[in-house]
């Protein structure tokens, strides 16, 4: 499907400006790099002499464990950056300090931060490739990828599929994402939670949705659990954990409800007990581990591709990459 | 002696688990290793493409430092992950993380912690290598064998050696260790400090205790002093840091009564003036940086005896060696 | 010039120590690794298996990511070690520290530290080779070098150039290694500054000093604006950051009395709108981005000149830079 399909985009925002060719080529690339992460010598030269920069100026153990190891495994050099003991701290702007790093031939910048917009703001300045590794409320793309990657892998397609998504979409850049995603590669995406917490009008991303979890396990080849994230829950939103963990948390009672080959999915780090069981998030229709596994390999694909977009183009990455991967 | 005994083990977390003969390959295989750091390229192959990961929850300079050199000097990918910054601020279970980080095809983990047994429940959980950093007052098994490499350096051997360890045992997981390696290594150990910083019924593990400082000095071989960890100190246990210095620290005077060729050690940082003099801590007796830099000599050996059990068994590693090192 | 001249200096700890020759064989060498850094593989094995330990106890992000970078394509290992989660919390003195981490075998040590002085310390009591990051208020080499680097590349020369420095030049130690860097190579600088932050009797170090920056403005070659750093102005300084961005700051205005071809500079970050205006800072005669990419190439010449002290001497670094580098 993706043959002819030559990636010419330089960086990573949002799965919202990709087309379904591009979403696809980048699953097919993962599905190459995986196999590198199960050999003896983890490591392909794809990126040798490259930079990338890792600016994290929020919080991160796996997005950004996550990151460095598909840079490394790529052969590139990473530097990292971050809010404290750094320029930002003397009052420097994202953008000043983005363009200094830049001014020291950098190719890619991946950046994190909690307001919405900062990768968008560094694309449009820089001429470094910028991977969006979560902004605010707004996107989380890789997550989306590397959470179609798991759902393909393990079911074979997207298109068609029924998929739910539970918690706290109105907060959640990892819903957005998968949102467009999953759209794009025509699954039926049903959303599910508090009305408090489901963004209004939302059902014009073309979701449906339903705030019955019994009802919508029933049918649901996948259902995806949010993180509740419990410090941006006030009063406001949710009147107690206990009731939430009650009508939206998945235990083993729930998931007798749900089709038997179902898919249970999780971002991570899971709030055991509330969003799944742990039970549930340590079974066997869990696939929360397998999705961190794929994340890596989705990272090595989108800094792989991107990358052929920041140096001389020759249009061959394909051959190119049949060198250090079986395609 | 270490010919034909072959390393299976899978983990390090405590010199109590080992045998002599896995203790004494350790050893020789550091000797190895120690040329290497000598050379102008200070790198062996040995661990390309392996990703070992550093956790390093309670603070450290030397020991981190120590082996992340020994990691890059096997030419290993390393990556770091701490308390502050990570999803653990976010009260994930430190199991949890490791098991997300171990999704990512990770080989090794290194891990130092505030509270005993950390790196057993981790061992126990994970397929990857789980190497002891420290363990609250537990065990710090890569300090005794690097202790345990400088007296075998300098004096030949370690059986039959009087060797006495001065300070507050009750608090050292770097004394329980040595214990454990010296005895087990045919080493005469005499324990000595105030009796309120001597564990109740130690004698059960092979020593013998003697709280006159001076006496112990004239007849031991190779003095091992304590760093005395202020914060951990109360009335309860110690009258006054003066006393302590009095009665417990070593300075040129009581280095007289010492044999000639005694070897003075200490696991660093040194408060000096309180434990050791700094004539003492930088006199001709001391070999405190010899042992920092048997450190690096020391993890690499155990950095690379576990890696050779993650990957595919060939039991040839002794052959491998020599491709790297001389043996 | 610097043909047959062989570099023997161990440590970088100020460009007062340098004789003109030394400072220009580092700037002929960085402009030889200047074109690595745009090369499609940005990396040169030249100090592959050394150890370079990056000890920033200030904050910084460029100056730490620039030596990092530096380091990496040349293939070198990088270590960081910083105030926080050291054993420096633990009372340890940093001499202490660095012997402990020299004793590694580490081949050089990158030092930043709020206190004048201590790269000095570290170079007297060391065998690694020093590098001065900056220190308190006295030296910051490797930026002044940059800005020679810069001058020379864009205006051919230093020799008989008008150089003006302005701000507060008592707290800067960029000012202090530029002046003695800029009046060795034969240039003539003016300082430039309310006189409260004009160190007495500066004229000795062989500058003029005027107060009236439109008169400076009309015949500099070279303008270099030094960053106002707030936290260290207080009223017995400067009546008020506004007068003094009226009287000492440089906007599109100012600019227009300057040389047609006068080089605005800055050692960053800029305090937009008070040294610099947007429009000057961001402006055609503002270089203060190539500052920063020449800093990278600059660094890699101190750190590969350095190399070639503390490895076997064979005199004979000028052939071996020729295997990487077009010289």
């Amino acid at each position: 499907m993706s043959g002819p399909f030559e990636w010419t985009r330089r960086s990573l925002l949002d799965l919202k400006d990709l087309s379904r060719e591009e979403i696809e080529l980048i699953l097919e690339t993962a599905k190459s790099f995986k196999e590198v992460s199960t050999r003896e010598v983890k490591k392909v030269p794809a990126l040798r002499g490259k930079t990338i920069v890792m600016a994290f100026f929020e919080p991160s153990t796996r997005t950004r464990t996550s990151f460095e190891l598909a840079a490394k495994r790529l052969s590139a050099d990473t530097i990292s950056i971050s809010g404290s003991g750094s320029s930002l701290s003397k009052g420097e702007s994202i953008l000043d300090t983005a363009k200094n790093i830049e001014a020291m031939n950098i190719d890619m910048i991946v950046v994190r931060h909690q307001t919405s917009g900062v990768p968008h703001i560094l694309a449009n300045n820089l001429n470094a490739a910028v991977v969006n590794a979560g902004d605010g409320c707004r996107a989380h793309p890789t997550q989306a990828l590397l959470d179609l990657f798991t759902i393909k892998e393990r079911l074979g397609r997207i298109e068609g599929l029924k998929i739910a998504i539970v918690g706290d979409i109105l907060h959640s850049r990892v819903a957005r994402s998968n949102i467009w995603g999953m759209t794009k590669l025509g699954a039926e995406v049903t959303l599910c939670g508090p009305s408090t917490l489901i963004p209004v009008k939302v059902e014009r991303m073309g979701v449906k949705i339903n705030h019955d979890l019994d009802e919508v396990m029933r049918t649901s080849d996948v259902v995806m659990a949010l993180r509740l994230q419990k410090e941006r829950q006030t009063e406001t939103f949710l009147p107690s954990m206990k009731e939430y963990a009650i009508r939206f948390g998945i235990d083993d009672e729930r998931l007798k409800r749900a089709k038997k080959d179902v898919l249970i999915m999780h971002p991570g780090p899971t709030n055991r007990g509330l969003e799944l069981s742990a039970g549930v998030a340590d079974g066997e229709r869990s696939v929360i581990l397998e999705q961190v596994t794929n994340g890596v390999a989705v990272r090595m694909a989108v800094l792989y591709l991107l990358a052929r977009t920041t140096g001389p183009q020759d249009g061959e990455h394909k051959e190119e990459l049949q060198k250090f991967v079986q395609v």
